[in-house]
């Protein structure tokens, strides 16, 4: 947060005179004695303000031309803690924690109501002292980022990373991370690491790990118990399974979809139950199926960004096919309507976008359920038109798979192969 | 269809020369006789054959070039039904019909395995008996479009048309629709015809009508009891409410999505119970609340369809939002992650738009759950912007709703003050 957050012109002055930033305690007088901090300010307000939070909780936005004097009132620093408290018991299985960022790792700041990423790992790993009863933690900050920022070069960089773990000794791999794009991130390590012999499990929270409320330590938890006792690999995101402070569910990483805002249970299974569902301590099994389609282990981190997916609705205007075309676009996901369909209009620009060479694919906005393009004459023409029907794969998922598909080939005729290729169980039978 | 659907350079000649098209029924010797039903070519494939259907179910692949003999069928012509046939019953309350085409109002043609739109709405009544003990039910035909075809200038027909009936002494009116883009239909009509008096049921299926397995009459006679019984306004969309040939949901028209592809209960109010069930004769009420939220009826069918819907995703290239402006974009409502968040990578482009004045919403891709953005640093920032949280509003609702909101304004302040305001229960408490 930047230190003066939302001040301009003259209460940014003032605060700057005084050197008094956000998060600050002070004390104001205006006739009346304040004591409170300094907030940031959102709404698109005066110059003429400063907001003050007081100890009751309330707000009050106090005029500049008023105060009379202010004096900044020194924090208390926080005690550091002691990162060396938790013995290795050498008759437990080892696990990995790299941590990305997200809410998982942030704390709320009580001075302003913001949350922010600061916890390390090894920290997280403190937190939830159960953990050490179940395995040995080690601990590895990757970066530090919610996810809404998490871009496809962080994405690589967590699978080069993994990839040097490949033939370690780690019973399973947590990987802290923000919600928002967790499952964007489980695809692509899904395709990038086809066949990674150790387990790896996706763990966020809802909310941040020093809150009471907190999702993060039962995730944490029922991470490690299912990394240590599941029997199988995969790339898993693993979230609470509904409101219950119950049962933990580990969800294949190419079926699953962040399908609430803000409930704990926000990460579900695509049109079926998770794949594996943690109780205390028992490991229940949903999924008979494999993970990985093949057991052979690749390596194939390159991928290519110039994609786009194109959700259509009524009233699409069709020259943002074009538009989308004059950025060089290799492939597009369409997220059409129903079994697979968009309107009439659309077709000529599809008709171009395919004579262009571009990999076209069709999902549905449905999200759940098959394509099929061969029971309506509009899902036929749209096959005459070069559109490639995705099976039932998720829209999110298709996409970062076609930027895989064509970080590793620049054949159209291969990128068509590897998308209609179950690989990581991105497509149900 | 094509009468020649996917024949082209020789096959085609043959099919012409020989005056056949797809679905004739034919007899052809090339040493041995079949006898079968000439199908459309989806793939894209040679030009050197013909495919057949034979009695048995399979299809065929024959060799032009093997062709001794082909000699066509003359086929059946199906009886005229007696559209007099239903008896009013001055007892009853009235219902209108009005048809816009879709699944509900398409026959399988058998010969070729198409479902192609040709039930009248009288045809459509007639095909389920139990109507005419509900109702007399009038019918119309509006337009016959499967609805991933219907446009914006669909929906303001319908609108006006139903404008029409307002002082109506039907109890109810049922508009049959493609299933495909019915919710966005509904969204639209909950606000150009806010308060409308008379209860509005829009009504698909997703397997036709003159199917055994159709899930047309049960939607119909669903519809009907609940218009005539319903004691309240609103525009609603009603169909199965899960796989059990029981229960009918009737979904408020703003808070609904299809959900599954081909599923006969597709459709779900997100995030809560439908508003209302009908089981047989009785009807349940799940929401208290009214639709409308404002008794007033008026009519305010014009919208502006140069909007977009943006669904952030990692990777996404900033500059297909200068794309987009480039296109005289007036709103965009975005389907962030989680909360309401996207990329930083996109603020500089966020930040032009709102200097040209174009409307910025938020919506979730999460679909369920409200948008709240003074949780995280990055939903600070994309209020500082300008982007407007829409609550709990479902992505294409809002991008229905802006359509119809500029289309009504050009007060970009007003715009904002619409696109908050609960009209039509698109805004949960």
């Amino acid at each position: 947060m930047s230190e003066f957050k939302g001040y301009k012109g003259k209460s940014l002055d003032f605060l700057q005179k005084n050197s008094i930033k956000v998060g600050d305690t002070v004390e104001i007088q205006d006739g009346v004695k304040y004591s409170g901090i300094i907030m940031p300010r959102y709404e698109h307000g005066d110059d003429k303000h400063i907001v003050l939070k007081l100890k009751s909780g309330y707000n009050v936005g106090l005029e500049l031309e008023k105060i009379q004097s202010v004096q900044k009132i020194p924090s208390k620093e926080s005690k550091a803690k002691n990162t060396e408290d938790i013995k290795k018991n050498p008759l437990l299985p080892k696990i990995l924690l790299l941590s990305t960022g997200g809410t998982i790792a942030s704390k709320v700041d009580y001075r302003t109501g913001a949350v922010t990423p600061v916890l390390t790992a090894e920290e997280l790993n403190m937190s939830v002292p159960e953990l050490a009863e179940i395995a040995n933690i080690d601990t590895e900050v990757l970066f530090s980022e919610y996810s809404e920022n998490i871009m496809p070069e962080n994405w690589q960089k967590i699978a080069q990373r993994l990839a040097e773990f490949d033939k370690s000794d780690y019973a399973g791999i947590i990987i802290a991370h923000g919600t928002d794009t967790m499952h964007y991130t489980s695809a692509y390590l899904s395709f990038a690491l086809a066949g990674y012999p150790i387990p790896v499990a996706l763990v966020g929270s809802q909310r941040s790990s020093d809150r009471a409320s907190s999702d993060a330590a039962l995730n944490l938890i029922g991470a490690a118990r299912f990394l240590v006792g599941c029997k199988t690999n995969g790339i898993f995101v693993v979230m609470h399974k509904d409101e219950n402070d119950v049962d933990i569910a580990c969800h294949f990483g190419t079926r699953v979809r962040k399908n609430h805002t803000s409930k704990r249970g926000a990460f579900q299974t695509v049109g079926d139950a998770p794949a594996f569902i943690v109780t205390g301590k028992e490991i229940r099994r949903n999924n008979s199926s494999e993970f990985f389609k093949e057991k052979k282990y690749q390596v194939k981190t390159n991928l290519k960004t110039n994609v786009a997916l194109v959700k259509y609705y009524p009233g699409y205007d069709p020259d943002l096919l074009e538009k989308i075309l004059e950025l060089n676009c290799e492939a597009i996901i369409f997220e059409g309507t129903g079994l697979g369909h968009v309107g009439k209009v659309m077709y000529e620009n599809i008709k171009k976008a395919n004579e262009k060479g571009v990999f076209l694919g069709m999902t549905s906005q449905c999200i759940d359920g098959r394509i099929s393009m061969t029971v309506y004459e509009s899902g036929r023409d749209l096959l005459d038109l070069g559109i490639i029907p995705l099976e039932d794969m998720i829209p999110e998922v298709a996409l970062v798979k076609v930027m895989w598909a064509l970080g590793n080939t620049s054949d159209k005729e291969e990128v068509k192969r590897i998308m209609l290729e179950n690989i990581a169980s991105e497509i149900t039978n």
